[in-house]
């Protein structure tokens, strides 16, 4: 049995999104439990006139709800009896719980996980692992991708073993093709924690390091983890989702200045809505928080049903797939360098 | 008189680009003197059977050309007979030589300036500024994307006020929006050296600073300046071009799998072939290097005669905008910090 607290508020389709989601996980995941979170009334509401197995589903009231805006550090102090933090305080606190999915305040979650949660022993820092497709038809996880804006070398390798065990376990990719975040490819590229993250990636053994990879290779496919300070990592990602956002964004408006080029999309519609679908990370599950003791995955905003159902099912791959042991015995092999 | 040394090799198109490019700028401005450097033979078969003002054109015979994978301090050492350090020479030691423009090797460019050019008085650290279009049809210039990969809050101010004063000269942009790379908005996020920047620049009083600004919304139009170490910022420029150029490429592949998506694509044929040029960075001249006494612009490696002849005139612009001068009594205003 594997049992997920999901926080039903704080996305932008919240609570019907998550409901719906928790429910067709339920439906789909016989050895699946799930607590749900947020406002009793609310949720009971929501699940009026569904069907359901009700001796696997639980709710667990929690009035609050954590705005997009607030600050982290003020969220996770003041409201303990928010959905997020509630569900966060349970996991941290009922050993049967193994991991949690919210799609609410990405800065509440890692910052209340890192202050709340266990780590994983040897783990130095947690880390941040969102995924992107690639134009190869793969995927890529980028780590650490914000938890972290300064790191040292050994934090860096850290990020790798834990990424590319994650990538191998949860996703099934066979020794990931593991890159580092740098200016150039070339090894003497980037600052000295690059340069000493380049020798100590060469020295692991358990990470199939392919040497540094320039950004703008992302999408390219050659690569199926890449390792970054949480800074640059979100550079990273964020640029990559905004640039193709805005450029689907010019394309729409530039289709609809002339009644021609109107024609020539409707013969494309079914194209176009492939390429948004591919572009939509909605598809490609949330992102994890690597290195706790427990499972953590963040959804996106403006998560739908199935986007929700993608996270319980990541969470439940990370479960049994037992990926923080695997996770131990790997970072226990090499030197601890204290914050 | 404006005098400007143009490297004709190292691009993919050397040397019939730079020729050709040259031969149109010293035709659109009769202030215009410009100096050739490359093969003495080849330069001079390029030029056979062409009108020109010959009183206004030099060639300097420099036999080799530096390669884009040879290793830049090699190169700047062993390589001064080469069209670019044999420019770069001639910028340094001849007083009347106003800047240079060169499509070679952006790592032996950027490091042979900042060795043998003359900074100016005040500049910590010379740093590179390319331009990106932005959707709202606008541009904005990225400073630093690479000359420095790790840097100080002094040092981001400097860019600030460098990068401003460029956008301002250069493309006429008047009090540029100028914002500071970060993981998100608000003035407490990123690292010290990011708040304590925050705070410098809220206090510069000839930068129109407005906040953070996340790696998503480069290209919404909302900026004009940014500023980053080299580090972020190369990673924001490459994955900006890097995303842009795969998504094209999909979509590319993707019309050619069906013949309705074909049909589709012939209506359509103009506006791709627009947006192909909107995103096409030759046609938004060069990268310059900001904070040297004399001008240095970098094109791109594939730039074409159109492209060589913006980037003239971009040389042209901050010679005559007197931008040195400029960047020299901003910079006096605040206290030095030394390396």
């Amino acid at each position: 049995m594997i049992k997920i607290i999901v926080d039903c508020f704080g996305g932008d389709r919240s609570p019907r999104a998550q409901v719906e989601g928790a429910l067709s996980s339920l439906a789909g995941n016989p050895d699946l439990h799930l607590l749900l979170t947020g406002d009793e009334a609310l949720l009971k509401k929501e699940l009026e006139g569904r069907a359901y197995d009700a001796s696997r589903l639980e709710i667990v009231h929690a009035p609050e709800v954590i705005g997009c805006d607030e600050k982290p550090t003020d969220a996770i102090r003041l409201k303990r009896n928010s959905s997020m933090m509630k569900a966060m305080i349970m996991l941290r606190d009922e050993e049967e719980i193994d991991g949690m999915v919210s799609c609410g305040s990405t800065g509440a979650l890692v910052t209340g996980a890192l202050v709340r949660l266990g780590r994983i022993p040897g783990v130095i820092r947690p880390a941040f692992c969102p995924i992107l497709p690639t134009m190869a038809g793969g995927i890529v996880g980028i780590c650490d991708s914000g938890a972290n804006v300064t790191v040292t070398a050994a934090h860096l390798r850290q990020f790798a073993i834990m990424a590319s065990l994650y990538m191998e376990n949860v996703y099934g990719v066979k020794a990931p093709r593991t890159a580092l975040l740098n200016v150039g490819k070339e090894a003497e590229k980037g600052d000295d924690i690059r340069q000493e993250a380049y020798r100590l990636l060469q020295e692991t053994e358990c990470v199939n390091f392919v040497g540094n990879m320039e950004s703008r290779d992302l999408l390219s496919g050659s690569y199926d983890v890449v390792v970054a300070d949480g800074f640059s990592g979100n550079v990273l990602v964020k640029t990559t989702e905004g640039t193709a956002l805005e450029l689907l964004k010019k394309l729409k408006k530039d289709i609809y200045s002339r009644w021609l080029y109107k024609l020539g999309a409707l013969l494309m519609k079914r194209m176009f809505m492939e390429e948004k679908e591919f572009m939509n990370y909605q598809n490609y599950g949330g992102s994890v928080l690597l290195g706790l003791e427990k499972v953590v995955v963040k959804g996106h905003g403006s998560s739908n049903a199935k986007a929700v159902e993608k996270c319980i099912e990541q969470a439940c791959r990370m479960c049994s797939s037992r990926l923080s042991d695997k996770i131990e015995a790997e970072i226990s092999k090499y030197e601890h360098y204290e914050e």
